[in-house]
């Protein structure tokens, strides 16, 4: 990972991808205590950040020559991302998705073009299936985050908060980056390492899927205890990746871990006063903003709200989570 | 209204409103059966564009040397706008709203700081409750629309609307606009005539309160017919305004009506493919692009989403409405 791939990616990207916008609420910061800035990407194409990464690696390979159709595995996001982003380049996707994946997920990505490959997530791999796929048909695989041009997309985002933050006042602040593999916090923390070092990325993630959190204190790759559930489908990766952890450790302060039925009451919050839809896994860091938030007193903290893919079942929970109005 | 108005309240406003994003689906695309642009306007601070000509208005009155406390009437979105406003320049705001206006507008109002004195909107005029309560306090009354300086910032949309157009490569197109008593209709309209003038403003409205669309045909200020209902609260003005109408009579094409049904199912399809939250009375426009619209072909179709501040109870009802996922 070099600044040179980040810019290249930022330049393809541009006219592509939607910058989103930083969005606000008294009402937020009066619940945080302090002012809560939420970086809105649940409003870039197909629902989440994820079309950042993957079309950065789809106009690489396109770039470079590349004609086969793409692979992917993943919960849903990354899937609509390369869905679009290889429909675009006039090529073929097949994406691995587990079995159980919101349907929203499952229901956008065919919309898109895509072939649906449904996998049994607490039987078998991934990794595994995907990379027989990708060899028995000739495709060239896209990972969702140990990638090195994925997490160059992912850098935009971080580029625009940089440039956001500026113009909001905001100097010093820690960035919360809803986490599963780390691609998308890998991808912030090198942008503002080079153009905003006093803004911090922090991991959020769902209690029982703190892998990032605790691999940052012991220093070594920790993996999740295997048999828990989370509605945050989109972050409960195993473990931090093996390109994204030694940049989160290098970069990135102590993790923050959010309940589920926190997660939920970032969600409404959300829809009740920044009018964004969210869904559990894309809301964590706002969760963490709002409800676990431990310091230092920046100029605000900044929370990246990831992805907006959820199932309405889910989001009528939400609802429920909010108290009456006075 | 000048072009000297709108540009001194873009000056005024720059930095203060938030420029929102123009947002795009495919899934919207194929339901339309034509490129569908939509303006953001719920992701305004407040949740709806009424702050725009809210806080021309009160910066205006302070710049001028104004420091009498505010006074507005307002369904509840104009409301939230100006009580926001006047809070910032240290004001006192009391708004007149009906009594039966959605629970989120009158919470979000009295949260903002506003004194908030309910009215029976079918007994009662609340243009002769604020002008009595203005001269009995001593208060400031600024107008939802028939007001000059919050059209010039009503403009302000207008003016993103056609850089943003341009951006996307979007030279005709006919910008769909949810009309209630014309402030954003006719601000939108007089922008768009000095710098995109092959961008044509045409109102959507809720069937029953078509006043607009009839007093366009008719070439003057045509009635609501009393005693109707709706779910778009927040633009069921009985009739376009006395500065408004000859605005719009100038420089608008046909009006479209939608039904509630209509109404509703649009807010739920921006929940699913854009992500964001509407009132219904925000969504009639995007009804109108979705549903309705009779052409000419031009690049694009826009669509403004005006305001997104609607009850839990309403955007469960949207939510019914949404086909079930393939």
């Amino acid at each position: 990972m070099t600044p040179d791939l980040i810019a290249a990616a930022a330049k393809r990207l541009t006219g592509h991808v939607r910058q989103t916008p930083m969005l606000s609420s008294p009402f937020l910061d009066a619940i945080a205590g302090r002012r809560v800035l939420v970086k809105a990407e649940c409003l870039q194409h197909t629902g989440s950040f994820k079309y950042r990464g993957a079309k950065s690696a789809v106009t690489a390979y396109v770039a470079q020559g590349g004609s086969a159709g793409i692979l992917a595995y993943s919960s849903g996001n990354h899937a609509q991302g390369v869905a679009r982003a290889a429909r675009e380049a006039g090529l073929a996707a097949v994406i691995v998705m587990p079995a159980d994946a919101p349907q929203v997920k499952v229901a956008n990505t065919r919309a898109l073009g895509a072939e649906v490959v449904p996998y049994d997530r607490f039987g078998e791999s991934r990794e595994a299936i995907g990379t027989a796929l990708s060899q028995a048909r000739g495709l060239y695989l896209i990972r969702p985050y140990d990638e090195p041009e994925v997490i160059a997309g992912q850098a935009g985002c971080g580029l625009e908060i940089a440039a956001q933050a500026a113009a909001l006042g905001v100097e010093r602040a820690d960035v919360l980056v809803c986490c599963g593999g780390g691609g998308l916090t890998s991808g912030i923390a090198l942008a503002l390492e080079g153009i905003a070092p006093s803004l911090r990325v922090r991991t959020a993630e769902p209690e029982g899927f703190d892998d990032v959190a605790r691999s940052l204190i012991s220093g070594r790759i920790e993996v999740n205890a295997p048999g828990q559930t989370s509605l945050c489908d989109a972050i409960v990766t195993p473990s931090p990746g093996q390109l994204t952890f030694p940049i989160m450790a290098r970069l990135c302060g102590a993790g923050i871990a959010v309940s589920d039925e926190e997660a939920l009451r970032a969600v409404a919050l959300a829809y009740r006063y920044l009018k964004i839809v969210l869904e559990p896994g894309g809301a964590v860091a706002l969760a963490a903003a709002l409800f676990r938030f431990d310091g230092p007193e920046g100029d605000a903290v900044i929370a990246v709200a990831s992805g907006g893919n959820v199932d309405d079942a889910v989001f009528r929970q939400a609802l429920s989570s909010l108290p009456a109005l006075a």
